[in-house]
């Protein structure tokens, strides 16, 4: 088929490839004197950011960094964090944060799997960076040039283990050096391992036109606001923080950094710096709800949270809501850059008594704009579940959103891939509006008897109960039924409950076969982003720990 | 170069063309039963307007279209003109919206040099259709399937041309067909006319990309609201109404439709529908600034409307906001996909005295999200002019949003593309803070004794006269000085003025030189959308009917 339409071929005119390296000039020449970054005392213009993020990509430059290579990041979300989200793609490399949570040995699996040439690392993590390339062969580690970020918010001890200081390499760039877009817009921008919980983390590689359009669907869908004042809670090392630094860029707003992430941190940033906008997973909404008095700050109504990570309790949202919050449930993984559906509220459900509220908050629910197709499948067949609500698959993606792919690992690609659609390890029913809630991760799901217990249902019950302030539930084996559902408790400051008045709680709220046989009360172990890590809970079962 | 990062090859789960037609079938499922269209006394919710759009489009298929052809159509701004947006390039065809205010030899040309298959057609422009059809070869007539729109809201008396009527080519189509995407983001979508002023119009192709990204752009710097209600002004055959219909969509809201842009239609609208957002050439700002006071109605205040299309004289702007409306101004061209640029507001300047308020609203300021780069350049070297707010030279872009070329038509496309940037034709000069502000059309200038005039300027300086409603000011051929501003005016009802009290009020508020020679008071000849045709006052000037 052709027509003289065809006749047109693109031009440097016409064409541009995608990148959110675009957001950053053009945010430091309408706003060169406006606040851009905000970290303790410390505070930078658009101008200085961007002169600062091209003295990075052109310092790197000098050091010998260009296309393909990779640049790892060990920091929390500190001003250089931000940085080399645009300084590091713009010398053509590769940005590796690496979450900084993880094990030493995790760390250097990373750094070697990923081809790390430099590491750059704030000292806090400094002692964890030397013991990481302790644990690499020699050829391996003298390949990797480090360099400290000495941020002087930090208040610990630790000293430098780098060959110069990020202020150092920045005063070897240039800062009128042009800003230089990527040629393609497939090119890889960043690599991201996701956590792992068995298996060894893979490199997860996003590409510039993915996040260019996850931060222009971020803001047609959540982000309604000129200039909005984000505080950066959730780490720019999970989902590079779902792309909000870049997304805030493009909006011209301001990016206030935390290095820890307390109640007290979060109410005085928030009345300090008049937040409009802030992410975080339900761990940190807890946090905020659960602060102690003396903690908690007036604060403006209406500021828009996003939050994601893991499943929010019903509770949970409707209790930050009491609190004047305003709440955006969304959910997606590392290989679709972070969120990809979200949870749309209608107004009308406000004034139906026939709608179940907390079901209802706790969907998952539609596609966002960049995203093309979600849809809930037989893994297998890929056929379609009946959206009957009832009906148990597997969550499938079809987007822009959606990673290169793994690094090195074209199995593991093409098993994600199969089919055509991104399979997310989720399993979730349809409802017949179309709306998307997961029951469960494909390996949490607890079979009873024959009969699927949703291991985030039962959580969502013990949320119900007034002493508990975290619930997480794995399946524990059984003789008699296969498996069972055995609940780990964490309780609210001064709450307290039996073993058996929560079994009976559950008993009373949900189907009797799905009630725990076994309740814990314990510590729950999470990852740096606040994910509950139940394998850690299955191998103390399997260890034989609770009994 | 190469790297272990370039092993990726695109695919159908992490690759999907970009194209606004997939803000339809999002929005039809989030949203199914939320109004989508208002129309006088039809109303349509989002799967209503879905299903139509199928139907539309495997209509179109059923009588022959498919990949490349042209579907013109000559509509206002009625659902089925919002539907063609969208079905007709579904079909694979392109959409070709016709300035319905052309005389039937213009748009008899457009047919033919557009290659038209199917002709769409409003019972109001029957009689306009027809006499351009009848202009055609019989041979290139026959080609032509005429469909009629049969509008419920149209009270005239014309009756049907064509072989069909629309609802009957639905009809013909199947709401149950998958709706599809294009193959390549890089297809044509559109094929819209430039108005044409001395030359033959010439074809602008639009492509999915181009119109995906421009909504997206929008939203961010503009539309900041999910689900806005927006009051469709712009009519879709200017820049297909700057991508306003596909931007509603994607944000969920409601296109309020119009056939007659009256001040009491305009104020009706906004107050029964609750309009949120609105555009509009400078004359419709004039129509509700000077609106009578009986065709006033209470609106709400904090309304959005983006003005483009020409100039917008600061007093119209002002006299706007005191009316409670909070005004966007922007600028772009046919070629630009529309707006491009925009005005960027600074608070800071409300609080400075030093501050020319009306230079600053006359501005037409900096690029869009979309756009990649905005630049003031001299046209032959594509050196950029200093940024001292003085020197004029060509204002030029690059990106995303830049037509694919004119329509069989290499020459003038490669023209307009030289240098690497697409030529705007627009005098301006660029602020020391990156602000451009157009001086004239290239051809506009009015140089007068080796000085430039900026007619522009000439006419916001008559605009701050208290009598006057509208002015243009074009060259008047003078012995002594070469050329000479020469003023045409249109008085506010009831208001008066004498050519000398002009003349001595431009004396008084600007540089003598530059102040009209000659005052004439007449209606000032305008396109469709509001544009003043200097064409026209030229040759009025030139056949020697002013002297």
């Amino acid at each position: 088929m052709t027509s003289p339409y065809d006749d047109f071929a693109t031009g440097a005119a016409n064409f541009v490839p995608l990148s959110p390296l675009s957001f950053l000039p053009r945010t430091a020449s309408i706003y060169p004197d406006d606040e851009a970054i905000i970290h303790g005392k410390r505070r930078y213009s658009w101008s200085q950011v961007f002169a600062r993020c091209r003295r990075l990509s052109t310092g790197l430059k000098q050091i010998g960094i260009g296309y393909g290579d990779t640049v790892s990041i060990l920091a929390p979300n500190i001003p250089e964090m931000v940085e080399a989200h645009f300084g590091v793609p713009a010398s053509g490399a590769v940005l590796n944060a690496i979450n900084t949570r993880l094990d030493p040995e995790t760390i250097a699996y990373i750094l070697s799997h990923g081809e790390c040439k430099v590491l750059i690392v704030d000292l806090e993590f400094a002692p964890t960076a030397s013991a990481a390339i302790a644990l690499m062969t020699p050829d391996e580690a003298k390949k990797i040039t480090i360099i400290d970020i000495i941020d002087s918010e930090y208040d610990g001890k630790n000293t430098s283990i780098g060959t110069m200081d990020y202020e150092g390499l920045l005063a070897k760039g240039n800062e009128d050096d042009p800003w230089q877009l990527p040629d393609n817009e497939w090119n890889a921008l960043t690599l991201n391992y996701t956590s792992g919980t068995t298996n060894r983390p893979k490199g997860v590689v996003y590409h510039h036109r993915g996040s260019y359009l996850m931060s222009m669907g971020t803001v047609s869908d959540w982000m309604h606001a000129q200039k909005p004042r984000y505080l950066a809670l959730v780490p720019l090392f999970h989902c590079n923080g779902w792309g909000h630094s870049w997304t805030v860029t493009l909006m011209g707003g301001v990016i206030v950094c935390t290095r820890a992430i307390t109640a007290k941190a979060i109410f005085d940033a928030i009345a300090d710096h008049g937040i409009t906008h802030l992410g975080g997973a339900p761990i940190v909404l807890s946090m905020i709800i659960n602060a102690e008095d003396s903690h908690r700050r007036e604060i403006a109504r209406g500021i828009k949270v996003m939050t994601a990570g893991a499943p929010p309790p019903p509770s949970v949202i409707r209790e930050m809501e009491s609190l004047g919050f305003d709440v955006l449930h969304v959910y997606g993984l590392t290989e679709t850059y972070g969120h990809v559906t979200l949870n749309v509220w209608h107004d009308k459900w406000d004034h139906d008594e026939t709608v179940n509220r907390d079901l209802m908050l706790a969907r998952q629910g539609v596609a966002m704009a960049m995203l093309e197709e979600q849809d809930v499948v037989d893994s297998q067949t890929m056929i379609p579940v009946p959206a009957d609500g009832e009906t148990i698959g597997e969550i499938v993606f079809r987007g822009n959103t959606v990673m290169k792919g793994y690094f090195k690992n074209p199995e593991a690609t093409s098993e994600a891939f199969a089919g055509g659609y991104f399979h997310s390890g989720d399993l979730a029913v349809k409802h017949p509006d179309g709306y998307v809630q997961i029951k469960d991760r494909l390996k949490d799901i607890i079979i009873s008897g024959g009969e699927n217990i949703s291991s985030v249902e039962v959580e969502a019950t013990l949320h119900k109960h007034a002493s508990v302030a975290l619930a997480a539930v794995v399946a524990m084996p059984d003789e008699k039924w296969g498996e069972v559902p055995c609940a780990f408790i964490e309780l609210k400051d001064g709450a307290s409950a039996t073993e058996e008045e929560l079994i009976n709680f559950c008993r009373e709220h949900m189907a009797s076969f799905k009630r725990p046989k076994k309740v814990v009360f314990t510590d729950i172990p999470k990852t740096a982003t606040g994910k509950m890590q139940k394998f850690e809970l299955r191998r103390m079962i399997n260890d034989g720990e609770i009994r």
